[in-house]
């Protein structure tokens, strides 16, 4: 038989009756002759009251307690959910990690799977079950303790049982019904994609359409487990939602698949830095250290031995680079005339693998914004991406100028 | 060092607050130089929603999604109970049921235990750690699966751990402080007991005194664990609570030690039934297939061979009774007149190791109900304990009345 995985989230759980619903579309894949493995989140809430619990108890908690602790809301979905089926008359039963086992690392509250040994779910469809269902988020170490895989671990659980069990696809039911163009909050015309590669919903994912876990796109495209995202408050359909698969699978694609935006972004300059050797990495070493995500980084031609430094990083986190910066000038280990922070910016991406064999996506994409009177403040490149930084009152009319420009509201 | 077992129900453990004034309790065991072994319940009312959970997804459930989903409050009390000992500088970790593991057999939902190994535990200690919490109620089955013991198993646990590991103690921390003479809601001269025999405590249990569970006071009888029934709401004391353990421990122990009562319990008599060997088999064993648990049975002396038999059950249970026999006599298989049910009674019961070699104690509890014009229905007796059905509206009468009459406001 072959093999289906379908991951419910908790918004998909969060209910008796909407567990039911999840159910009725797992007996619709069984029907259509395939062994399903479900992967369950957590009732919607639950995770957060029982994180919040155990911060409440101990501010610098032991992530083994933690772990034991959080993973127990998935294993009270897991089990209802092989209730539900059954009450189907579909042969179902559930596994918490450590009966799988899902092996992990022993890194508590963000562990590594290591191995899904299929044997143990294989030797039980061998025998007449149809439906797996699995505690998600967790896993056992090596020590025979408890542990999760980060929040949102769950996807990522769902992604690791479809490469261990080669299954056929692995459907991410969720509260959107796919990977959009752009935010159709912001842009109208937004479209939904039937398809993306990989590639381009890595650069999505990390740049805040938060519809799927960056690291489970990861575990996917190394895998090429192909994953649809849908929503399960949608009338079932076979092409629902969007596939994220290898981009060989995409036959007609554009040269960019969306335009990204990420209100939390501010831009950091350090001004007349001394320009010499080793500058940069003390600088962000230091930024490192102090747990600082910078994103972004120019560095301007230098001047009498002096240049500008810019680096973007998550609003919340420039006061922390501030006295990070602060404290190596007071140390002697840079020396800057002044740090100016501007967390009144955005920062607007466009995306596609189209970009690695066509030319020009780069001057259109300041063209229209040049055409609108839209500034630049900082920009990168990757291979399939370009990222900017401007104001944050352009963001929108900068958004809905780029959807219109490469014509996304159109299909390929 | 010496082995404590310190066991705190649903309402010892019902929020974060409760938690840290049981782990207070713990902690000054450990000052005492204890290593201990705490049971914990889960925070009181969410085993009944879990259970609410699964009765409404599936009325005739799989007992082992059953046992799943149920257990995993217990995980929560006892990681959050970790933490919080940690937080206090003890070294504490939590273990659920499949990590000692608690072994069990596979009747899931009411599985007996087989075996707690107690290396893995006993090897922690070795190395310093100074409390092992441990998830109540729940164990693996020889599958591999999650099973419970039932509902109020987590004093199971507690006993079986103490057995295990030769504790010195288990104490029950529970919402009542102690066992009484008898139920003080009834009689305001009832007296907390220092000590209760096993066997007493077991009699009192079964009779409805709801502090422990019939079953982990057979099993401390059994491996002479002494238990500790304590209230956590009360200030520490060495002298707290009353202590079950065995009669050589009791020096001077009163004749009687505590008068029981139960409300839940129905009078029914078969009129005129044919008196021929065979026929209270036949009719017992019919009631025991629909589920009907008789407690008191007495047969009258035959007159033209015919006689009357009269049996109590719980109130709840006469409708079925009731049914079973009449499809007895459709059947032909039993005959009588008529079946008289009498919802009005009560059991009052006088319990006491000391009655084995103390006459007299019969007669005395029927000279004092008679002297308050109270008419007994039906009488029972065992080696420590005489059980007498009489009319609802008497009970507290006569609870008060053979109080006084054996003295138990008084000390031995």
């Amino acid at each position: 038989m072959p093999i289906l995985v379908m991951k419910f989230g908790g918004t998909s759980v969060a209910t008796l009756d909407r567990i039911k619903r999840a159910a009725k579309r797992v007996g619709l894949e069984v029907a259509k002759g395939y062994d399903v493995i479900v992967i369950v989140s957590a009732m919607a809430g639950k995770t957060n009251e029982l994180v919040g619990w155990v911060e409440e108890t101990s501010p610098l908690f032991d992530a083994r307690e933690y772990d034991a602790v959080v993973s127990s809301g998935e294993n009270v979905t897991a089990g209802l959910m092989a209730l539900t089926l059954q009450e189907m008359d579909i042969p179902a039963r559930s596994w918490q990690g450590w009966q799988v086992p899902l092996l992990t690392t022993s890194t508590h509250s963000s562990a590594r799977i290591e191995d899904i040994p299929p044997e143990n779910i294989l030797r039980k469809f061998g025998e007449g079950m149809k439906v797996a269902v699995i505690a998600g988020f967790q896993g056992v170490s090596p020590e025979g303790r408890i542990t999760t895989l980060g929040r949102g671990g769950s996807d990522t659980s769902a992604v690791a049982f479809a490469a261990a069990f080669n299954a056929e696809r692995c459907d991410i039911y969720t509260d959107v019904d796919g990977v959009y163009t752009t935010d159709p909050r912001i842009c109208e015309k937004a479209r939904k994609l039937d398809k993306i590669a990989f590639e381009e919903m890595l650069e999505l994912a990390s740049l805040g359409a938060k519809v799927l876990q960056t690291r489970s796109v990861e575990l996917a495209m190394r895998y090429k487990v192909r994953l649809r995202v849908l929503s399960s408050f949608e009338e079932p359909s076979d092409t629902a939602g969007t596939l994220v698969c290898d981009e060989e699978e995409i036959m007609e694609s554009k040269v960019v698949a969306g335009v990204a935006h990420s209100r939390d972004e501010a831009k950091l300059t350090l001004l007349s830095v001394a320009d010499r050797p080793g500058i940069a990495a003390s600088i962000f070493t230091a930024l490192s250290d102090a747990n600082v995500n910078v994103d972004m980084i120019v560095q301007n031609i230098a001047e009498n031995e002096r240049t500008d430094m810019t680096f973007s990083c998550p609003t919340n986190q420039v006061a922390r680079a501030e006295t990070a910066l602060a404290e190596m000038k007071a140390a002697g280990k840079v020396n800057y005339s002044e740090l100016v922070a501007d967390t009144n910016v955005c920062k607007i991406s466009v995306v596609g693998i189209g970009m690695r064999s066509h030319t020009g996506v780069a001057a259109k994409m300041f063209q229209v914004l040049s055409n609108e009177n839209i500034n630049i403040k900082v920009i990168t490149t990757s291979e399939i991406k370009i990222s900017v930084l401007i104001d944050r009152k352009y963001m929108e009319l900068a958004v809905q100028a780029l959807h219109d420009a490469f014509e996304l509201d159109k299909a390929a």
